[in-house]
């Protein structure tokens, strides 16, 4: 006879435990962040702030990159969080220009903060699949609600193109755009795009 | 009293023999991508078409990816000399709003010829600095001798940054949209923009 897998019979309570941990430690490291900079965040630092041994970190994400990757998946879901179903004009309530609006500034400012976190888990030119294909479909339903004609596939990747890091380090960091004027250049390129300037 | 210097006294003839070498081997690698690839572009295949010997090939370039860095850089400079003094619509003599258009058709065909010079240059994430500021002064003349109003700087780089590779390669890549569609969402981006449509 097999003996009992005594992870089986009752795993429940574990994963919950689980889960709560690691919610523990994104927010002790999401604070951290906040306090100190990326380049502020190590190891030792996240295992002292959130009250558990370095050990614990370690088999958690296994590295310091692991922990930055980690950051970024928890920030980029917060966000499309806040898009989906958070407050007005970035979520669902305001007409749909202010939304696209709200959406490119607040995507342009998360990309910033982003490019740190990026370059920390070891992925410089690293672009999420999933982040895009997220930004492309919001932006393409908002022009869909704003009636606008076209390539609506075409013109929602068009206008992600210039909030990608890639193109907004050349901007902001040779310290000539600051932020306002990327913020405003980015509503009325999408006037433009959208017909109502 | 000093040695004289052999290599100073008469330079001129050493150098021009060096610009003729280096020109016939660019020619032979051009040709070699045109007919197999940069997958197939060996420094043996190349020195055998060159009718050189492959130890000329490893001086001239230091390895393969030197090779195909000196290869993108030979294109590069091609295409610029085709903007700015080549036949119309791309080059002078077409009115603004025809070689802008040119512009974005042939210079998305040579980021995505590019791309796999780019990768095998070993340098996957690259973005050449004085390609993006050549862009963007050309898209911002056109759009200033169109009359357009507005932060010419940020919409010529609006208009650049559908153009990229990393954009391009997420569109073209899962064999979703024909270069043709590209080309006409430019187009329509493009006149949007302008105020044109």
């Amino acid at each position: 006879m097999a003996k009992p897998l005594p992870l089986l019979t009752n795993p429940a309570p574990e994963r919950r435990d689980a889960a709560r941990n690691r919610e523990a430690l994104m927010s002790a490291a999401t604070a951290l962040v906040a306090e100190v900079g990326v380049r502020g965040v190590t190891m030792d630092a996240l295992a002292c702030r959130a009250g558990v041994g370095k050990g614990t970190v370690f088999r958690r994400f296994g590295s310091r990159e692991g922990l930055m990757a980690a950051l970024l998946n928890h920030s980029e879901t917060e966000w499309q969080a806040a898009v989906m179903g958070g407050p007005p004009p970035l979520g669902p309530g305001a007409p749909p220009l202010e939304r696209l609006l709200a959406f490119g500034e607040s995507r342009m400012l998360l990309n910033l903060r982003h490019a740190e976190l990026i370059e920390a888990a070891g992925n410089p030119g690293a672009r999420s699949v999933a982040a895009v294909s997220f930004t492309t479909m919001h932006v393409r339903y908002l022009l869909g609600q704003l009636r606008v004609e076209g390539d609506l596939g075409y013109l929602a990747t068009a206008l992600i193109a210039p909030l990608e890091i890639i193109v907004l380090r050349e901007q902001v960091e040779p310290g000539s755009a600051p932020i306002d004027r990327l913020v405003a250049g980015w509503s009325d390129l999408t006037r433009r795009v959208v017909g109502m300037t």
